[in-house]
């Protein structure tokens, strides 16, 4: 079967670096582009003046195509009363490090795509833009279609895949439950729904008429070539390149990464408010991984100045540290490298 | 890489049919063996006297290497206090179904492997012996391997692959989380530890001097291929065969596997007491898939009179649906041709 990504967009390679807010910017992106795979920008934690100086960077360093990535939650108000429970859970915590609570600096939101972000889009034309989350409006999606970006979108589920079909999105993001950070789940809360991309991947490739793309658990070679038997257009990974030169993974995450508490995973609604995969740390054994945080994005403010002290100290135990269930393939090497070795089993 | 186990075996075909206790005997082991893949027949509700009949039957039908499989949980005692709230929990259902709890039948326990089960090994000699929810005490396990059987077991995470090499057995099935029927889980209680086959197999098969079976989520060909790409040695599948002809799937579970309802499974011990992948019913979303029952194996007694007045009635409100994640490769076909296609994309 064709390639339809490659073609399309004319890459080297059916490979697609998954766009991870706070750990990559456009360092990671260039390094991917320029090795033939696609660069991905995340923009979740961007303001539209980072954004741009971003895209700046790109464009003046690498003229592939390159993907740019948004969320597309619908922002929950803050609720004061929400936002105690949390803080009460964390009590214990702040006392030990002698945190006052009333330093703690207020959530700063995430904003969903939109229509500043969309000019930018106008201005500087990437050849792919991709949601999480769900879609932006379908005017604003328009908007994005008639800039000549291809659109891609996070499918957790097969209803999902259908409901992005229906809504006019360009290829879907297959995303396994073994996907680091987090679940691009829209449709339904309920976590049991979520399925590994072993079988995720047929069920979406046989309803579905668009190129689908395999994310979640693949590491290596082998697993791009594995991905792509299973009927992947291409393949998108992020958890592998985590240790690589150009990602700006922190010290306490890149340990974590590196030790053998990597093997065990959980999905956990600590850091954000929405579920994402993190390696379990001392917050998410203690507390447990899934709680009545604050909502997504403002859960990660109460945790905050814990993250600090701890981090201080090299301590990961407040940290998110997003990872897929497989970090066997994360190496300390360039992200180039990484790229041209993932693909280097491709026929 | 040669396959050990076709090897070994001398098996024309790489595929495993999963044992499926409860669902399958003799005639879907007998018609996988004859098409050249490995049988398996599930022992685990079998008394001594059914499975020499079952042996007999096989032997009788079969001079093909099968396997021959058995639970090895730790069996715990009948807890009065649990059972009580356990039905407690069920009291809505006894009165809208108008029953008398005081004609539930005791639980039957299901007994791990013993030496009334290790005496049909030596006397039947079977090729492969497989084993779920760890190993039998050593001395039995020699016993076991003396006799000339190939031994194996579920592991479902990579801690508990590493204990059944230290422990001697002879090759190891990595059960993706994707898998349907009964988690082989025995080093930790904890779900969130169980991952996809995608993540698992390459963990396993990097850290383990052993073939490794892959298991969960594998549906049709080109699943088989992707697995064995991977690092599989041999693939073993059980939803797939649960609609063929040779197998004892009931009405209202093989109308469960073809309904869209299917989609969403979960792991539930409420038909058990252990953690297990059924489709999603009426049980399982009123009272949660998991829940405070009667340990393993006993929870199911207390189901037992609502599964046969649903059943009854054409609904699956109450029973076991057995699944995995991914039933897209159900067929209502023979057992042979089953086995045949789904090896039809191997070199």
């Amino acid at each position: 079967m064709p390639a339809i990504l490659q073609q399309r967009l004319k890459l080297e390679l059916p490979i697609i670096q998954a766009p991870m807010a706070g750990v990559q910017g456009s360092a990671l992106a260039i390094a991917v582009c320029n090795a033939g795979g696609l660069g991905s920008l995340p923009c979740a934690m961007l303001n539209p003046m980072q954004i741009r100086s971003e895209l700046e960077i790109i464009t003046g360093n690498c003229n592939r195509p390159f993907n740019v990535n948004f969320f597309c939650h619908q922002a929950r108000a803050f609720d004061a009363a929400r936002e105690k429970l949390w803080r009460d859970e964390l009590g214990p915590f702040y006392r030990e490090y002698d945190i006052d609570e009333s330093i703690i600096a207020p959530a700063q939101g995430r904003k969903p795509f939109n229509e500043a972000a969309l000019e930018l889009l106008q201005e500087f034309k990437p050849a792919v833009v991709s949601f999480h989350f769900g879609l932006p409006a379908a005017d604003l999606l328009d908007a994005v279609k008639a800039t000549g970006a291809m659109t891609l979108c996070s499918a957790t589920t097969l209803a999902e895949a259908l409901w992005l079909e229906q809504h006019g999105i360009d290829a879907i993001i297959a995303q396994g439950v073994e996907a680091g950070g987090h679940r691009g789940m829209f449709l339904s809360e309920d976590l049991s729904e979520q399925v590994g991309i072993f079988a995720l991947l047929p069920q979406i490739v046989n309803a579905i008429n668009l190129p689908v793309i395999a994310a979640g658990g693949i590491a290596d070679a082998a697993g791009v070539s594995a991905a792509l038997s299973l009927g992947a257009d291409a393949v998108q990974l992020g958890t592998a390149y985590l240790l690589c030169d150009e990602a700006e993974t922190s010290a306490v995450h890149r340990a974590a990464l590196q030790s053998p508490a990597a093997v065990h995973t959980a999905l956990t609604n600590r850091f954000s408010g929405r579920p994402a995969r993190s390696i379990v740390n001392r917050v998410m054994r203690e507390l447990g991984p899934m709680g009545e945080v604050s909502p997504f994005p403002l859960a990660g403010a109460a945790l905050a100045p814990l993250r600090a002290a701890a981090e201080a100290n090299g301590s990961s135990d407040f940290s998110s540290l997003w990872a897929g269930q497989n970090t066997s393939g994360c190496r300390q090497i360039g992200a180039a490298e990484m790229t041209r070795q993932l693909a280097s089993k491709l026929s």
